[in-house]
């Protein structure tokens, strides 16, 4: 990875997710804190990416600079709060230990990057609900091959689930800051499932909770496997989609100082979802990504035996310019609705 | 790190400390809790530690085995409550920023490690508690050069500060089973000021804040110097005092399969602090260590430019026994005082 001014520029605003949680903070005195931490935080040393992306990219612990390895250690910080992060009337402690370790991962995952150890550190749950949590934090950890090595139990007044992942890749990760005009657009799966998950499991009934857009928003898939392909393919940009497609590929976007113009009926909207749902209900965790067209992504996709992405649009050279079918989209995502 | 049995043995059990939070969760609940985890955690491959040590000791990612790299990553994850883990009209939220990095710095001394990065989540605190936090967090981070790489940000109704830290080791980390009958215990600083200190703010008092005694409670020091000489002067085992000498030590003891008896005359009791502080009183992050008797403990501080540390007993080849001058000590420590 080389230097890049850009890195630098994004700072804490371009890693709002990041430093923000899931949308469970006010938007207004979030913006704020995060300016002021920012001037507080040291600059990283060239080639190294500290907030302001999906992980921070830092060198091996005990190498030394120009010792020839590409290597980077990814790391990445989530904690999920019950009751705001996850309504535990429609959701089980199993699904919001599940969604805490699948965060986690597709921040490692958005980076192109292998994830290889959690720490998990747990306030205010007690048996049996910790065990309850620990049950899905570990069938993440198994399924994704990023064992629990360590961590802490604290006493509180409200559950909460902080997860650190480490991870790894070999190579330059892909920043959100490295998209041009006239990169296409790809997602790597379908739109508003979670988001409309969670509207099923809020109108109830004997079905929603085994539908698969309840399970979509009980135990979101961390696209690990696509993130890895992509970077190898060549991506130019990639985030996750956490907090809803516009809200996401605008800080894409804004990282990289481009505007982008989606085509609606390109969009993969999952069945059951709508179009506001697909465009900002966010927790889908799919990977979008930005290519030059010239690249063969769904060829790359498939030679991996994986499903080929969704080409949706295309990075224009106006960074003001967030369109759909030529029409302004909102500025912002839909906050998560809890 | 030769693959040891007492690794796995001592699991989650010989890990109360990091798997438990700083003495904020009660005992009873805890230790089962802890019993019914540490049947659902996986078995670490050999030369690595997952729990049941101040940090764990995992491969360094991407890393071969057999690749003849003698380079460990160390990873500790601690979390802070506030109002249960610190008294907030006692200490400010810089000295619980402070001391949420400080508990983690000490865990990687512990194992004779170095300091690599930091991630910090905080759930609950906005402008200005948060930037009150922050000075503290990053004053840690300057002072012991371990940078703020990445976090996250939550909202919720009481404060958590969630630290992990990745530090590393070039050869054997120090671990806490390695202790034979025999082997002298040392101290690396004085004991029980942290609790004094508590004691003194809670006494209240114009000079209380300002006082030394107060100053060691509100801003613990990582004795990272201390536990590199430590680890390169052949210490057979180590852990920090977080929960106080009697129960750190005690489980020093327990990991090791050995008992202890101590001299009182030997305890380097601070000045201003009882007895009981001294043994029980926790939150003073000296380290506690042995070492065979041949070993040049202090010769190998001194060299490094560190005041000796203090020798203050010996480990006995009856497990139970916890001796003080002959007569048994508590089995375990104080609980923290709030």
């Amino acid at each position: 990875m080389s230097a890049d001014p850009q890195i630098g520029a994004a700072g804490l605003t371009g890693g709002t997710r990041e430093l923000a949680g899931a949308g469970s903070q006010p938007a207004g005195g979030e913006s704020e804190a995060l300016a002021r931490l920012e001037q507080l935080l040291p600059v990283p040393p060239a080639g190294q990416v500290w907030f302001g992306d999906d992980a921070a990219v830092v060198a091996v612990p005990g190498s030394r600079d120009g010792s020839g390895s590409t290597k980077r250690l990814l790391l990445a910080s989530d904690c999920l709060v019950a009751g705001m992060d996850a309504d535990l009337r429609l959701t089980s402690l199993a699904d919001l230990g599940w969604k805490a370790m699948a965060v986690n991962l597709s921040d490692i995952a958005a980076m192109g990057g292998r994830p290889s150890y959690a720490l998990v550190s747990v306030v205010g749950l007690k048996r049996p609900e910790l065990e309850e949590l620990y049950s899905g934090i570990l069938e993440a950890a198994s399924r994704y091959a990023c064992p629990v090595v360590g961590g802490d139990l604290s006493g509180g007044h409200e559950g909460v689930v902080s997860v650190a992942v480490v991870g790894w890749v070999d190579g330059a990760p892909v920043l959100r800051n490295g998209a041009s005009a006239g990169d296409a657009i790809w997602v790597t799966g379908e739109l508003g499932a979670a988001a409309a998950g969670l509207r099923l499991l809020k109108e109830g009934g004997s079905v929603a909770r085994s539908s698969p857009l309840a399970r979509a928003h009980a135990r979101p898939v961390p696209h690990l496997v696509e993130g890895e392909v992509a970077r190898a393919m060549g991506a130019t940009a990639m985030i996750d989609v956490s907090d809803g497609l516009t809200a996401d590929l605008g800080k894409l976007a804004a990282s990289s100082g481009v505007g982008f113009e989606l085509s609606r009926a390109e969009l993969p909207i999952a069945r059951g979802a709508t179009l506001e749902e697909a465009l900002g209900g966010g927790d889908d965790y799919v990977l979008v990504l930005t290519a030059r067209r010239r690249h063969d992504v769904a060829g790359a996709f498939y030679a991996a035996g994986l499903p080929p992405p969704y080409m949706i649009g295309t990075c224009t050279g106006v960074s003001s310019e967030h369109l759909l079918d030529g029409r302004p989209l909102p500025a912002l995502g839909w906050e998560h609705e809890l």
